[in-house]
């Protein structure tokens, strides 16, 4: 038994529809310019969805720890692709936006480490294949 | 400017909501028992929706072109994690599973194989960090 499965069923044009064991579904499709209707996000993109998630999480599960209170929070995630195919990311930059005291900003890093270093898979896998950085913008 | 920009808000919990520049987004939460309230899914699972749905799209548009008709298609991403953390995926398969005449059956290979070794990026990002494996089975 796996220990993680999702199915992803076809359901016409070019489009996906995944079926994840939490009960929620998602629609995948390509643009009309690449012959589908646009009816849900690419697949690369969601790549990027799941990376900005993980690191998300941690980061909040970290900072609620810690006790600091966080306004604003947002991350972006920011991929430039190889030239040949398949084209793969190559670079990858994760900006975190998010406003706290000034004297929270030490912690707001600390939680930002943590997630690359020890915490988030999403952005170990990344790591294999892409140069990530990471930049923090307070605001 | 990035090739792909996906920008991802905390909207409270542990939600997140990531904004796709085609229009559409989705939302990322974890379970009840890590503190969320599962509005959506997590975040390593999409990873393996973004995979199905990569390759599933070259699979169409490439029997699409050869002209193969097919019903029943559908694709499944098993995934094992590893033990240390960060937890990364380890060993992944791709199961395919579609229905189509006997006599088309070297095309769907020839489909899968194109997907793997020239098109699907996805794939091919899997494979700097994870043991890939394909199978199809035919119904």
């Amino acid at each position: 038994m796996a220990d993680k499965i999702v199915k992803t069923e076809f359901t016409g044009g070019m489009r996906f529809k995944s079926n994840f064991d939490d009960g929620h579904h998602i629609i995948i499709d390509t643009a009309e310019n690449d012959g589908g209707s646009n009816s849900g996000p690419r697949p690369k993109q969601l790549m990027l969805s799941a990376l900005a998630g993980c690191t998300g999480i941690d980061i909040i599960s970290l900072l609620n720890k810690m006790r600091v209170e966080f306004s604003n929070f947002s991350i972006d995630t920011e991929a430039n692709l190889s030239a040949d195919h398949p084209r793969i990311y190559t670079e990858v930059k994760v900006i975190y936006r998010i406003s706290v005291k000034p004297a929270d900003r030490e912690k707001v890093e600390k939680a930002v480490n943590l997630s690359k270093e020890k915490y988030c898979g999403v952005s170990a896998m990344f790591d294999k294949f892409a140069n990530m950085s990471f930049e923090i913008i307070y605001s």
